[in-house]
């Protein structure tokens, strides 16, 4: 392994707290909804509807719009019935999630050696509105919306390397899903796997074999700790 | 006029010094070079080059690449003829451009109130490794590079009211350059004219009719006072 030019990171699960940020939204709004089945449900819509755009089903489509989509069949499963103003600004609550505690400090640290870059399938205003309300100190906001290619298609993981113009060893993907991680891994990037036990709030997370990963990091911190301990 | 959601800069020349910058490096690598005149040339070779592009007869080409062919053109005319490894790292040197004294704190102030990003003709990393040398404070770095057109071509303009989902007379374009704010106009979009008498170094900088923008700003710092001013 070598040295990495360029971190990359996931950014829903990864980087912030999804489920608790829409859960308190959801229940702020709704009062009496289960906000954690609330935030489950409407993020487990979120990859059938990608799937559909990476298929060909449907043509190229923001996450707003699908997170939009999504929120419009799920809310009467809740027994809810919003005005088009509330549904507007509920939806707008991915661009308001918060980052795990580590994730400012992490990346601050990592950044004073590495570029660090997103690669999200979030739409590129949702990540800078996102970044400008946490306080995510990204070098560079890379988003499927630029490759026109939601992950895991190859596209995504190799446009950052085209973009940094390095061969794609040289890019390290971070992310807390095994899929993604190995979909990146396919292409030839780094991968380190970092653990978000709560992603999914009190429902448990399975995780099988990391040791296929370059790195299985505790949180950001301790990634760049190990980075620093053994940086080839 | 209504107040802008986002606020888009051009960045050669309006954010940072080009001609500074690349007079000082040239200078370094090639004692007795008119650095000056060095720098001009090569600036004076990027709407050519872009045209090329824009017009079809080249494919899509990132700035790094036609800036480093206008370098090979240019560099027997100064009588040079540099090794492959300086060429490349001369040709970096449009990533470590100098910010103008007043950009990084009038940008800062900008941030504090509106969504700042860039709209250049530079490619993403070149932006991005600018943005940590020059610790440029973005919101969203974008470029023609995601838009896969040049300015001035609509598509740029448009752009960046579409990432953001505002119609365009939500977006300004803050620029040095009167034909990239006549084009963003025609495009629907607010324009601010910023000052950068020394952008070509001593040779002068003709501006005509400035009236028609929206704004006329002798900096960033300016333009932060006027839109408190009057925000309308």
């Amino acid at each position: 392994m070598n040295t990495p030019a360029v971190i990359a990171f996931d950014v829903f699960g990864t980087v912030v707290d999804w489920h608790g940020s829409i859960r308190r939204e959801a229940e702020a709004m709704m009062p009496g909804i289960d906000g954690a089945a609330f935030a489950n449900a409407w993020r487990a819509g979120y990859k059938p509807a990608m799937a559909e755009v990476r298929q060909g089903q449907l043509g190229w489509t923001r996450i707003d719009d699908l997170h939009r989509k999504i929120l419009d069949r799920i809310l009467p499963q809740f027994g809810q019935d919003l005005p088009e103003e509330q549904r507007q600004h509920l939806n707008l609550a991915w661009h308001r999630l918060d980052p795990w505690p580590d994730a400012v400090d992490g990346l601050t640290r990592l950044k004073s050696r590495f570029t660090i870059v997103t690669l999200s399938n979030g739409n590129l205003s949702l990540l800078a509105n996102m970044a400008k309300y946490a306080q995510l100190p990204w070098d560079l906001i890379l988003s499927a919306e630029v490759f026109r290619h939601y992950k895991p298609d190859p596209e995504a993981y190799l446009g950052v390397a085209e973009v940094f113009d390095v061969p794609p060893d040289k890019v390290m993907l971070v992310a807390t899903h095994e899929d993604d991680l190995e979909a990146a891994q396919h292409c030839g990037l780094q991968t380190a796997y970092v653990h978000r036990p709560a992603e999914y709030g009190a429902q448990a997370k399975v995780v099988s074999d990391l040791a296929r990963f370059d790195r299985d990091a505790a949180d950001f911190i301790d990634l760049d700790a190990q980075l620093r301990a053994s940086p080839d």
